[in-house]
C-alpha cells in the first residue's frame, strides 16, 4: 500500500515553497517559486498544481499524495480565506482553501504562514517541549504565531497574532496597512532597507552600500555589508534589533512566553541583529518575567518550520475529511 | 444540610472588597476595608479573618463557609504569590494563598485581581456567551484579563495579561515599575490625576481643579468637575480616552477578540471617556478586525464582577481539594 504523504505550501510575499512531506516530518522534495510572477491568482493554484503533481509523480507509487497544507499571511484557519494581505499581488478577499480544494481534489488546510511556523517550531524546533512561546517571523512582512498554555491561540475568525501590525513608533513611517508607525515597516526586509537608506541620506559616512543602486538595495546586501564591517549597514541591524528587544518585551507582557522565536531570512544577521535585540529586551521587560524569557532563533534549516507546519494542517484536513 | 458558601475577596491597591457568595453567584453580603491602613501584610489578613468570620456567623446556621477565592494585583494562580505588585503596601513576593490557608483552614484559590474580573464578566457579566474578549481594568492601576478561543490565558508562571505595562509612550512618563511611558501610568487613576495637574499647569485656563490641594486631588474630583462641564476636566478624559483606544487596537492585533470590556472605577466618568475612546479604537484598528471588535464597559455593579470571579477561585479550590 502506497505511502501517505502531503503537499506543504508555504506562500509568501516574496517567494512561495513548496514540499512534500511524510507522516514522520521527512521533507521528501521541496522547490520554490517568486510569488510576484504571478499577478493573477489562478495562474498561480495552476502551476503549484502542475509542479507539485509532477514532483508527486517523480517519487514514484509508493507514495500517494494525500491532502494539501498551506501556510499564507493574513489567512484565518476557520474561514480558509485571505483576509487581507498588503504584502501579495491579489486583491483580497481570496478564497485559498476553496481555489486549492478545487485544483487538487484533495482535503486541503490552511493557516497563517506564522501560525504554520509556530507549529513547525513547536512540532520539530526550538519551541519542542514549550507550552508558552511567540514566534516572530521576519521575512517581506512581519507576522507572529502565538502559543499559550499549549495552545495556538487563533481568535476570533482566527486572526490572532498580528503583531506586525502593532505600534513600535507612533506617528511614524507609513505602513502599507495604511497605519503609520507599524513594528512591521520597521523590522520587515523592506524595512531594514527603508532605515538603511534613511541612515545612508541622513550622513556622509563611506558605506559599500552607496555603491548599490537604490532602487535595487536588498536587506540581503545590508546584512553582507554589515558582515564585512560596515559601519553604517552595522547601524542598521542595531537599530533594528534595538526595536525589536522593546516591542519583543511588550509582547511578553500579553501572554508570558517562556521564549520568543525569532524566525526569516532576516535573522540570518545573527549576532549584528540578536545582540542589540537581547539587549533592549533585558533592559525593557518588565521584571515579574524576569529571568524567565529566552530569546530565541529557529533551529530549523531556512524555510522547513513553515513547510513542516504547513504540512500538519495538510494531515488535519486528512483527519477531519475522513 | 447548610449550604455552601465562599468568600471572595478582592484586593485592590486602595480598597479590598470582600462578600459571601452562593453557588449560584448571589452576593448574600459584602464590605470593604482599606488596603492602605494595613502596613503589615499579616494584620490584613487577620482583620480579613475576623470580618468574613462574624460575616458568616451573622447568615446562621444553614450557611457554611467552604473556601476563599482571592483577586489581587500581580498574583500568580499557579504559585499562589504576588510577584511584584506596585501598588499594594506590602513588600514582594507574599504567599498569598499560603497566608489565609493558615488563616482560614479551608481550601484557597487565587489569581490577578483583572483574571478574576474577566471570569466574572465571562460568567456573569459583558462577557457572556464571547470565547474571546479582552477585559482592561482601570483601577489605582491597570490590569487585565484575556479569554482566547474560550479560555483564560495564563501563560509562564500564571502572568499573562499584564497590559497596564505595555508601553504606549516611548520614554515618557515614569512608571512605579521602573520603565517609562506605560499605559498604568496614564490611564490608571492616578495617571488621570497626573494628567489634570499637567493640564492644570500648562495653561491658565479657569478650572474648578484649581480649588482643590493639588495633593489631594483624585480621578474622580477630574470626573465630577468633567461632568459639569469643566473645560480642562474634559481635556482630561479626552487625551485619557483617546489613548486607550490607542492601546486597546493593539491589543486586538494579539488575540483577535470580539470585544475589549473596560472595567473599573476610571470608567464611571461615562461617554466623557467611552466616546475618544471609541474614536480613537476606530481609527487605529487594523483593518482586518474592522468592524467586529466591540468596545464595551462592564455590566456588572462596581465591584460584583471581581467578587463574582474571585468566588469562582473559590468553588476551583473547593473542587480541587476534594
Amino acid at each position: 500500500m502506497a505511502q501517505k504523504i502531503v503537499a506543504g505550501i508555504d506562500i509568501g510575499g516574496t517567494g512561495t515553497t513548496f514540499g512534500l512531506i511524510d507522516e514522520r516530518g521527512n521533507i521528501l522534495a521541496q522547490n520554490k517559486i517568486s510569488t510576484c510572477d504571478y499577478a493573477d491568482f489562478g495562474d498561480f493554484v495552476e502551476t503549484l498544481r502542475l509542479r507539485i503533481n509532477e514532483m508527486a509523480a517523480a517519487l514514484g507509487n509508493s507514495y500517494e499524495l494525500s491532502g494539501i497544507g498551506i501556510g499564507a499571511p493574513a489567512v484565518s484557519a476557520q474561514t480558509g480565506r485571505i483576509e487581507g494581505a498588503v504584502d501579495l499581488p491579489w486583491p483580497s478577499p481570496i478564497d485559498l482553501r476553496g481555489a486549492f480544494s478545487s485544483a487538487f481534489g484533495l482535503p486541503v488546510g490552511v493557516n497563517n504562514d506564522a501560525n504554520a511556523a509556530a507549529i513547525g517550531e513547536a512540532t520539530y524546533g526550538a519551541a519542542r517541549g514549550l507550552t508558552d512561546f511567540i514566534i516572530i517571523t521576519l521575512g517581506t512582512g512581519v507576522g507572529s504565531g502565538i502559543y499559550a498554555d499549549g495552545r495556538l491561540i487563533y481568535g476570533h475568525r482566527g486572526l490572532a497574532g498580528e503583531l506586525g501590525h502593532t505600534i513600535i513608533r507612533r506617528g511614524g513611517r507609513q505602513c502599507n496597512c495604511g497605519r503609520r508607525g507599524c513594528l512591521d515597516v520597521y523590522a520587515s526586509a523592506r524595512g531594514i532597507v527603508q532605515t538603511a537608506l534613511e541612515m545612508l541620506a541622513q550622513s556622509d559616512a563611506p558605506s559599500t552600500l552607496r555603491d548599490i543602486d537604490p532602487a535595487c538595495l536588498t536587506s540581503r546586501d545590508v546584512a553582507e555589508a554589515a558582515e564585512k564591517g560596515d559601519e553604517t549597514a552595522r547601524r542598521v541591524f542595531d537599530f533594528t534589533g534595538r526595536l525589536l528587544g522593546e516591542a519583543c518585551a511588550d509582547f511578553a507582557a500579553f501572554s508570558s512566553p517562556q521564549a520568543i522565536i525569532l524566525f526569516g531570512g532576516v535573522v540570518n544577521a545573527g549576532s549584528l541583529l540578536m545582540n542589540p535585540l537581547r539587549e533592549e529586551f533585558e533592559r525593557s521587560l518588565l521584571w515579574i518575567y524576569k529571568p524567565d524569557v529566552q530569546i530565541l532563533t529557529s533551529t530549523l534549516p531556512q524555510s522547513d518550520a513553515a513547510l513542516l507546519g504547513a504540512s500538519a494542517m495538510g494531515w488535519d484536513a486528512i483527519a477531519s475529511a475522513s
